[in-house]
């Protein structure tokens, strides 16, 4: 139970304030947090209120769209991106994830993807002056054309081998990486550059495209042999319930918070 | 043009004999066939019909769900597998399109692997002996828990190199493969293996979980480069457009293959 952490997305209907109340009433000592809310209830305060009731950050969402391509709107914002790692720090936290971004319009897939090792590059710098290590992370590959052109763990890890250990690392979601028949070569390969890790189920079937999981226990992957391969790894932190599902969103979050802690022994550790 | 092919999907809504007539009309000399529509009309019916109007069978889909879970319903059908084998003999097709079938829900994903090659192995004696090849396709990883546990080229490799090459090989679908890293690795790797290419686009946003292919040159696939690494490979056979979308099968047949005529050169051959 100590390393089980919560990601705000979870609780999307929580502002950061009852967020962090909520967390620390139901025995959950780490937030995976998003830089929306923080920055709404004020950095300062996030922090101080954060200390106050013993929660720690597992990680900040998010930073990069270094191919320009963002559907959420935008496209690459490098002055966003440096407020990312300012806030992450101000927070107490030390792993920043990266989105790559899709596919860039005017450039193909091999120069979208070259793009995303360009764009950290440029950031790494001031990251690494801020004690903040930015966290590579692939998406599932059904989210290359809009979101992210880094779609599996070996090729993430060529881009996080690129960089100083201090600096970048790799982080798994098993929603995103599954399916893939590299996966425990890949994590085996990543040993210590893993430095984030997220869970949550694939249900079956999919309820929509991008808010199609479910927690722990509830779908077709096997988390616990995935948190085994993590561990084996080397990895040993926090370890993050982070749910896109809009059944999930419209229940009380008190009651999505008292099933996750319930089911993560069982169905995320195992 | 000679290498066009069609997909009977791609005109879901025409019959066996409105489609055969339908290509012939638009100088299309390939179909790629599905078991339903022949055995509606009459397998030895459905022989004399392609022989009439020209039109070669480029493939027929489909055999396979050796994991026993079929989201259209039924597990392992050996039976129906078997058939498959036999309609495609007897229509002159030599390529049968292979479907692995989800996670089982009493396997866990590396077991349920394993019995995709032991199914192809069963059935491989009974296609030999038809003269008919078995094209092992990897689906997009979207589709592993429920319809594929096959869902990269080089996983499927690992499967064909298992067999002669006269009797298994490796069909390739732009929509199933385009975001790998490892796609023109696979494909340098497969070479004369490949005996099936399919092509469709990415449509962004997708419209559908499942029926989300567009006509070629509508989405963010860049077809022409994949066409060119199969090619390079040695594949030249038909080239078969197989889209599944609501908005095409709305659409008018007719005016669906003129688009697909008039795109082809450009979309697909490049």
């Amino acid at each position: 139970m100590e390393r089980l952490s919560v990601n705000q997305i979870t609780v999307k209907h929580w502002s950061f304030e009852e967020t962090v109340r909520g967390l620390a009433r139901h025995g959950i000592g780490w937030l995976g947090a998003w830089t929306g809310p923080v920055e709404e209830y004020g950095t300062r305060r996030a922090a101080a209120l954060l200390r106050d009731h013993g929660v720690k950050v597992s990680s900040v969402c998010r930073a990069g769209f270094f191919t320009g391509r963002n559907p959420d709107g935008g496209g690459l914002d490098r002055e966003a991106n440096r407020r990312a790692v300012e806030l992450t720090a101000a927070i107490g936290g030390d792993v920043l994830y990266l989105v790559s971004g899709g596919v860039r319009d005017d450039l193909d897939l091999p120069r979208s993807r070259e793009a995303v090792a360009e764009g950290i590059a440029e950031l790494v710098p001031y990251a690494a002056s801020a004690g903040v290590r930015l966290a590579v992370e692939p998406l599932h590959p059904m989210m290359c054309a809009e979101r992210s052109v880094t779609v599996t763990l070996g090729q993430s890890l060529d881009i996080v081998e690129r960089f100083e250990p201090a600096h970048v690392g790799l982080a798994v979601d098993t929603y995103n990486v599954w399916w893939d028949p590299a996966l425990h070569a890949s994590l085996a390969r990543a040993g210590d550059r893993i430095i984030g890790y997220q869970v949550c189920d694939w249900l079956v079937p999919q309820p929509h495209p991008t808010f199609g999981r479910g927690i722990p226990g509830e779908g077709a992957i096997d988390i616990p042999s995935i948190t085994r391969a993590v561990g084996a790894a080397g990895y040993t932190g926090p370890i993050e319930v982070e749910i896109f599902n809009e059944g999930v969103w419209a229940t009380d979050p008190d009651d999505v918070l008292a099933t996750v802690v319930a089911g993560f022994g069982r169905h995320v550790l195992g």
